[in-house]
């Protein structure tokens, strides 16, 4: 009905459906825009537009500005190519090269998805990396191809010991994807804290008290105050001692082993100046299923577990019980058929991504209609 | 000063102070009665034995008396082998035989820890087996010998999904270790419980309310009354979907690609007749540190860690900030120096266990005292 006028731009900060193609585009022009070669942009969009679709906006597209920030500043390497450092039979560590980390993490991936072919396992461990967006996207690659597959990566510290005034280790994520035969790919993406920074904020900004398990204050007892964080404080462990513990493994794959920073060695990557490499560390594990056992035979296992789950006797007021990954599917079947209801802080940021890389925000990300 | 009068009998359930070499003894020679050869009888010991050193008194010798009467009854076979069912490069499964747990499992770990020095990782998965005791044991062995180790198993249901109103999945330990340099083994050992079934037990011994995280009612909503459980209601997951997801990668490795029993497939080993086999799962990782650098430097990033983590500020009143399997060592060193004092309900299980095999419990397990 309204022909080719060009539409007012919107609101800052307005919320916008978009169609996962457009979105997949922009991002991909915009890491074109600050020197990446058009595969390589490809892969970056790919796996932001993906966490997108399944509904992880905090972890989507919504950093393609902080991404082209560092590329232009030069703590990341539009040119930078991740190449294996050492490897054997069934390992490799990768240098990342300060490469956009979704190319590096793919490729590792990739690597240890055709090491655990061979060898029935492999482990890839990453160094000279960056923030990687979602571990579960590159479990997922491993699950997709009929392995089991397990992502985590270190970060600068924000989450708490049992006891300690302030943060000792990253929110270190891990995930893990499981093929499921006719059901979705089970997929857990979770960090070693209670909860994450953002819901934090999320609480500050609507002046609400927030739950004594989430954040621990500057004397670091637990405080219901959000008022202080990320400055004070520090993130609690989920569980205390065992999202703790869990955050020292995902540290030792990731970090020690790979032979990246650790700790409070990592970079900044989201609010420092963007000129220097972060020196993020990762892991990856792939397990071939079908050296061990018919995959058909494996997911008809997982399929039967499923639907034990579907099937149990649920609480009162529990319409369903999940598992890992289904919420996100449901969101990715509806993004895809009807749009990526975009939140309006990633409509603000990409905006700012469209005005650093030229890129005209309205022509290249249109609100989209069913037709 | 007493000479060799024969001592009056200790009241059941009293505590006790022995030497670790005669709890060794007295675990060994109760197996050896019941069939077992001297070898896989000193591996049981071993581990049970070293189990109480930790302090972990719940997975110790308390259990010989439950492994013998299973072992008398046919459910666990006293001559069983465990072997390698199939293999490749850096994986095996090994078909339990319904031997001993614990002798499975080393045999596991020690596949495992072969197949990661020709390759650099391995995965064992581990079928026909049974209640294997502490997770920790396991994953400690590929420590020692300067690998990575990981440990996990399965059990039957007793932990809850979020909105179930029963359990689901089991409580599925998993335990890590890294070597450390010269600070001890970090080591971390825990279930995806909030909390063990036993210190619900024990809040309703003493008459107490339990806090809300623990458990869920016969309703599948969170109870402060123990009085239920273990016949109604369930354990809740800790971190909620984080314990829960993580519950379904364990029962996936160690139950579904292993081709164990899973979840409600598994038999009750503590409860049931013990005349059939349980058909636990169990998994073992080994990731051969030297192989992808200098054991010495891994090390020393590892000391670095601990030694930062040591020296974090703490809130008021925080002695320590300790690192997984500290206070294990801790208690470790006490035990051996000072004798395990074992609690009361160790004490009574020793003498059930005394009495089925025929074992004079004063002469095989005297207290002892310091010279």
């Amino acid at each position: 009905m309204t022909g080719r006028m060009p539409a007012p731009a919107p609101p800052v900060g307005s919320p916008r459906v978009v169609s996962f193609a457009a979105l997949h585009r922009f991002a991909r022009l915009a890491f074109e825009r600050v020197g990446l070669s058009g595969a390589d942009a490809a892969t970056g969009a790919t796996v932001l537009a993906t966490t997108d679709a399944w509904g992880v906006f905090t972890h989507g597209t919504k950093f393609v500005r902080d991404y082209v920030r560092r590329l232009k500043a030069g703590g990341l390497r539009p040119q930078g190519r991740p190449r294996l450092a050492t490897q054997g039979p069934a390992w490799a560590i990768v240098d990342g090269d300060s490469a956009l980390a979704m190319v590096t993490s793919v490729f590792a991936m990739e690597t240890a998805i055709a090491k655990a072919r061979a060898c029935g396992i492999a482990y890839v461990s990453v160094r000279n990396s960056c923030h990687y967006g979602a571990a579960g996207y590159y479990a997922w690659l491993a699950a997709r191809e009929g392995l089991i597959g397990l992502s985590m990566a270190n970060d600068k510290p924000s989450v708490a010991a049992p006891g300690s005034r302030g943060a000792i280790i990253g929110s270190n994520p891990i995930s893990y994807a499981l093929p499921a035969g006719r059901h979705r790919t089970i997929l857990l993406d979770m960090s070693v804290a209670t909860v994450a920074g953002g819901k934090v904020y999320a609480a500050r900004t609507r002046g609400e008290r927030i739950p004594d398990t989430w954040l621990v204050g500057a004397d670091g007892r637990p405080t219901t105050d959000p008022g202080g964080y990320p400055k004070v404080g520090a993130l609690q462990p989920a569980a205390g001692h065992k999202g703790y513990g869990l955050a020292l493994l995902i540290e030792a794959l990731a970090g020690l082993l790979s032979g990246a920073a650790f700790t409070r060695r990592v970079g900044d990557w989201l609010w420092d100046d963007g000129t220097q490499p972060t020196d993020h560390g990762a892991a990856f594990v792939a397990i071939d299923i079908a050296a061990m056992m018919p995959l058909d035979e494996f997911t008809r296992r997982v399929e039967t577990l499923v639907d034990e789950i579907h099937g149990a006797p649920r609480a009162d007021g529990v319409e369903r019980l999940f598992v890992p990954g289904e919420k996100e599917w449901n969101h990715y079947d509806r993004a895809l058929a009807e749009g990526l209801a975009l939140p309006p802080d990633v409509v603000a940021s990409l905006q700012e991504a469209a005005q650093m890389t030229g890129l005209s925000f309205e022509e290249t990300l249109p609100a989209w209609h069913r037709i």
